[in-house]
């Protein structure tokens, strides 16, 4: 057996033993209620879930604006099915194990948002973009640019490219204006290389708070964007594609001509972090709602100012100042007290739940939340609906 | 087929389908270059490793302590395996999906730190300790003693059990004294349940800075254990076991009479956060080596004042306000950039490393940085000599 076949098989012997027992799981649970889950879990409100998709889809269509959601945020293949299905243009991705996850799952127009580097990766890649718009590439440094083509020409396959801006949040990206235009001319020279347009993401202006300033923020980062997108134009350079976007400036960005498409991704989930940045019309984002919660078990009631949940660091993430807030419960609040508990405090007229209840709470920040878990509850109401493997959160690894 | 053996079936499918591409995986990479490994990725020293487990083990030999490492820093079999070979008595492990993997992996004297509530769980605590020696759990309330002699009555076993005493962390456990006296009765009535002891984690401890306070801290927190281990004696109630102890307090704690074995987990890896603590002899505590490094790659460098590395909250823990350190490369300093990307400074007199560079971190808190992962690579030096998954980071379910 050659490497790369041997290497093929033993790997998806993998994937599909463990979808085999996926799936196994997925019917074993059909139908059971919210109290039999082990916690702590990952519960994903369908009902929320659903609307939060037809909100941002009605918005595209209103707009005549597409968008790719992202991926990164669920790192789930259902959920990618579920976006395309209702509307979307493939998804977004910020890994390569992502993208392999997602071509795998049947996904198109899957989009790398992320620069790499290293050329095992980058082979990949190239693997993937065998057929025409399963994959496309964002390249911000012209060493990218030149291992992208050297390993295309290698594989005699061509890969879709957007230009990668950095529009003022400093992380990824080439500077707007002339030098995204030399590393455009780059990638129209490479011969396996397709230039299709730009990535201008501005993540600085995604959780500005109050509507009017968070529009300022993202219209300051997007003109350069749009010259830059017209200065190729005018030099005959292709640029169908201007992906920017995200929850926080859907509604804005969608309506400024000459953005093609959104890269949205927390808006299916929502979470404390993005409700606080208010809304067209109020303190509280509430375009989106909260479909993302861990169910925790109080474990430990020993003391009379606190109860302790099985919920620590490893099951609600830190990467935000902000902490879960218990639904329901708005007299509760959550601390992290190390890796596996939680601290549950109560407001002074409120009470403390008993041992062995449960607790349900939204998520701080549901990337990094998705993060922790291999599986997400789908529930319809109080009854599970699906078990969904986060198929993307493993670290596939092709091989090279 | 019954419900319960068609479960089992496909459950261990999945799992022996995804050892194969493991084993398949480890061969193919085995004595590849660090330079081949794709990032972000979880390294491991296994130099560093090897001298931090000779450390423990002859610091419990001489004590005549015993150690019973924790398994929730690791979540790794192949590390329990190592750490049985060294003398450990078992494992320790934080949950359920962690137990069970690790008796699936042939680990016996399992202790189950933390306290459970929900059913389903207890019946797979009882369904493990089908074999005597296989499975300890610790308990801390009334409530949690009634529903694991219910389950094991049902299930005709006898199941191992500690005390779980609160001896000032406030996290878990019942209060020393009198009423740890009235629940170890308890136990000792249940017919299926057989008393072994007492547990006694004083995690304010175990972080303390500077040796001469972590001890008194420590000496002060488990000096009600130990009265209550006496208190245990005078009643003729079972207790052959105290388990306690962390990396922090593993030289004191073991030189303690009446301390049987320690539960220390961070030693193997170490981490910025406890290599602040101070040792014996110095204000860096160097007892055990960092062995646990997050290897990552500059994918931007638009900036003069910074680069963009492809490690972000997803990669390297923020669960302490410490950040992840370059090895060999002090000049350097790391923050988050989002979940995906970090950023990278450095000082005035160094230098900020080129595009596709390398940078290795050592991580900033290890329990919670080796569950962001699936595998880890443990090196030998520049060379991978093996790739050992992380299994019980996986959320096993047994199908109640």
């Amino acid at each position: 057996m050659r490497r790369r076949t041997f290497l093929t098989s033993t790997v998806s012997a993998g994937i599909s033993g463990s979808l085999g027992a996926s799936q196994a799981l997925a019917e074993e649970w059909k139908g059971r209620p919210r109290s039999a889950i082990p916690t702590p879990a990952l519960l994903l409100d369908l009902d929320a879930f659903d609307g939060n998709l037809r909100v941002m889809a009605e918005q595209c269509k209103k707009t005549g604006c597409g968008f790719r959601p992202h991926a990164k945020t669920h790192k789930c293949p259902e959920i990618a099915r579920r976006q395309v299905a209702a509307g979307a243009l493939g998804v977004c991705v910020a890994t390569v194990p992502e993208a392999e996850a997602m071509v795998a799952a049947g996904i198109r127009g899957v989009l790398l948002t992320s620069p790499i580097m290293e050329s095992g990766k980058i082979a990949r890649m190239v693997a993937l973009a065998g057929k025409e718009g399963t994959v496309l590439l964002a390249l911000g440094h012209a060493r990218q640019v030149e291992r992208l083509q050297d390993a295309a020409a290698a594989a005699k396959a061509t890969v879709d490219v957007l230009v990668d801006l950095d529009v003022g949040d400093r992380r990824t990206g080439i500077l707007p204006g002339k030098p995204a235009l030399e590393l455009a001319r780059r990638i129209q020279k490479g011969k396996n290389l397709r230039l299709r347009g730009l990535q201008a993401y501005a993540g600085h202006a995604s959780h500005t708070v109050g509507f009017e300033r968070r529009r300022k923020v993202s219209r300051q980062a997007l003109q350069p964007a749009l010259e830059t997108r017209e200065l190729f134009a005018q030099n005959k350079l292709p640029a169908a594609i201007l992906s920017c976007g995200s929850t926080g400036t859907y509604n804005i960005d969608s309506e400024l001509k000459g953005v093609t498409e959104l890269q949205v991704g927390s808006f299916i989930f929502m979470d404390v972090d993005y409700r606080r940045i208010g809304g067209k019309s109020g303190d509280v984002y509430t375009d989106f709602q909260p479909s993302l919660t861990v169910l925790t078990t109080v474990v430990s009631t020993t003391h009379p100012d606190r109860v302790s949940i099985d919920a620590g660091t490893k099951a609600l993430d830190t990467t935000v100042p902000h902490r879960g807030q218990a639904k329901g419960k708005p007299h509760l609040s959550y601390s992290p007290f190390g890796d596996e508990f939680g601290s549950v405090t109560s407001t002074k007229e409120g009470k403390l739940p008993a041992i062995g209840e449960r607790l349900e709470f939204i998520v701080p920040h549901c990337d990094p939340s998705a993060n922790l878990y291999d599986r997400i509850y789908a529930m319809r109401g109080d009854r599970v609906e699906g078990i969904w493997p986060l198929a993307a959160r493993r670290e596939f690894h092709g091989g090279t």
